[in-house]
């Protein structure tokens, strides 16, 4: 496709790593205006040649798990080593005026100031998935603008994890230790994509606590079935405001790719990931449309109530809104 | 809608309970034929009403765990105390002709030949999406003409699982014991859908084995934050041979309804599923027109390629699938 004059040159100065640039296109994506989402699609595709070179780690945990100190510090040693690194979020709770607690540079302001790094609040969005596909799209601009390293942050809440870690190579899941003999749960789901479990704040006295969540959760870990054949999950804890143990995460991440490359599993791995992102964003905006198209909008509240107190069948319904649509018979 | 009299009367022979009339809409729900998906349809409406009259029991496990044996014990414990017990299955790799490992009358031939209990192998099906709905269709069925125990079976092939946890009240796991000093790992999707962990076989000198894994997936289970607000999943050992257990697992299966009613949960569980399921039937059904409608059909084998390989965006992907669909502006 022909893409404007503008257009190419904001493609060249993202690939220049021009911040100014950067930082257009991603309003550009997170725009909801359709004459900006046709423009934002164009740019995309013009850089996607240039994409997919960065190592993609996503970080969860409950607030209060210590993200940001842990980014931070993490991410001063990576510029430090010559790393460019950017750091998104995904937070569906995120509103377009007001904060998220996600990405907020007063919290990581040293690394905010930082001239290898580049730190993006969440986008807003009405969905997970809107606030997903938006953030994703943020990452393919940040690896073509030269970022090495992108971080992607995200909170417990609804399926956001699952979200980020469809969109990452490594994910890490942040556990606080200490606090009392209670060792803090982790949500079933979260167990599931989790390639490394941190303990954070094993320092001031936590640090006996700090092994003994470990054991417990390498315990745990041990009884489960490898989801993936070339690596089984770790533990490590750290304390990032003493710098304990954060180099020896890294250099497992390190040994993660090293793993994954070695039997072409990195590659296999975000194939899927974008043939899955295709079908899921099908069903998305069709799920969208069928809420919004003038042929169905009227009947799908309904038509949910309906199924939902076990009146009509599920399929009944998913009859009716095919016949609506036109698409019933072909 | 006007049923056909040959349908009103399938539907009252269903409701009283006549195995063969049971059997001809069973038949009826699984065909293809859209003549014979027509009328299936027609006739679960005029059973909706008297449906979901039946603890449905949802039961996994690899092969070897000893499903056959438990489901074959306990139905025969249920059927001696007046309970009507049907026994399903998902199988999303049964063939029309040859056997289906599950609900394989030939292992649970006490309990084929008791008159209170029917068992029916998994419908065949292209995708587990339309098996699973197959399923819960014949669930209704069953449910209609009286059977107020409904037990689904499945074995640990993809999302087998979870599309059986998404049509059931309570999700069973059997892991076996002894063999060993390996304790058999979980899946750590199946562990975040399960209400009970059932170890197997704990007799002939794996009594200490069952017990000590036992404690071992208790240690496991403790450290997960609980899915439900109502029920926290339990662990117990069971031998089917030697009739050890089997009451004690039907009264937990007691406890979880009392609580779960208790709580209103189980509707507001069923009502949830009920929707969930017509979204998902919604964007199976979408992406089945996807993949046979003459305006995609050509296309989006080479459309999914060129995501893999990274070459387009899935965005630019899927906002041309619509474009052809004619569903992209309205």
């Amino acid at each position: 496709m022909i893409m404007t004059s503008e257009l190419t040159k904001l493609s060249q100065e993202i690939r220049a790593g021009n911040r100014a640039a950067i930082g257009r296109a991603i309003t550009l994506v997170e725009s909801k205006r359709t004459d900006h989402e046709d423009r934002a699609q164009e740019l995309l595709s013009d850089l996607l040649p240039f994409t997919g070179k960065a190592r993609r780690i996503g970080i969860t945990g409950v607030p209060g798990a210590g993200k940001s100190t842990m980014i931070e510090a993490l991410g001063k040693k990576l510029t430090a080593g010559g790393h460019k690194v950017a750091v998104l979020a995904v937070d569906p709770t995120s509103q377009r005026t007001g904060g998220s607690i996600l990405g907020d540079k007063t919290r990581m302001s040293s690394l905010a100031a930082d001239t290898g790094a580049f730190i993006r609040p969440s986008p807003a969005g009405a969905t997970l998935g809107g606030v997903a596909r938006r953030t994703r799209e943020t990452m393919l601009i940040c690896e073509a603008a030269g970022f090495d390293v992108v971080i992607v942050e995200t909170v417990g809440i609804g399926q956001s994890e699952t979200a980020v870690a469809s969109m990452v190579d490594f994910f890490a899941v942040l556990m606080v230790a200490g606090g009392g003999d209670e060792l803090q749960g982790i949500k079933r789901g979260v167990l599931e994509i989790a390639d490394l479990i941190v303990i954070t704040k094993a320092d001031g006295g936590n640090e006996d606590a700090a092994r003994r969540a470990a054991g417990e959760y390498r315990a745990a870990l041990s009884i489960l079935s490898p989801a993936n054949p070339s690596w089984r999950p770790e533990v490590c804890a750290i304390s990032a405001l003493e710098d304990v143990g954060l180099d020896t995460l890294w250099q497992t991440v390190g040994r993660y790719y090293d793993t994954m490359r070695d039997e072409g599993a990195l590659e296999d791995r975000r194939s899927e990931q974008h043939v899955s992102w295709m079908w899921s964003l099908l069903n998305d905006q069709f799920d969208a449309i069928v809420r919004r198209h003038e042929a169905t909008r009227g009947e799908i509240a309904s038509l949910e109530s309906l199924v939902r107190k076990g009146e009509i069948t599920p399929t009944a319904a998913v009859r009716w809104v095919f016949k609506l649509l036109r698409l019933d018979r072909e």
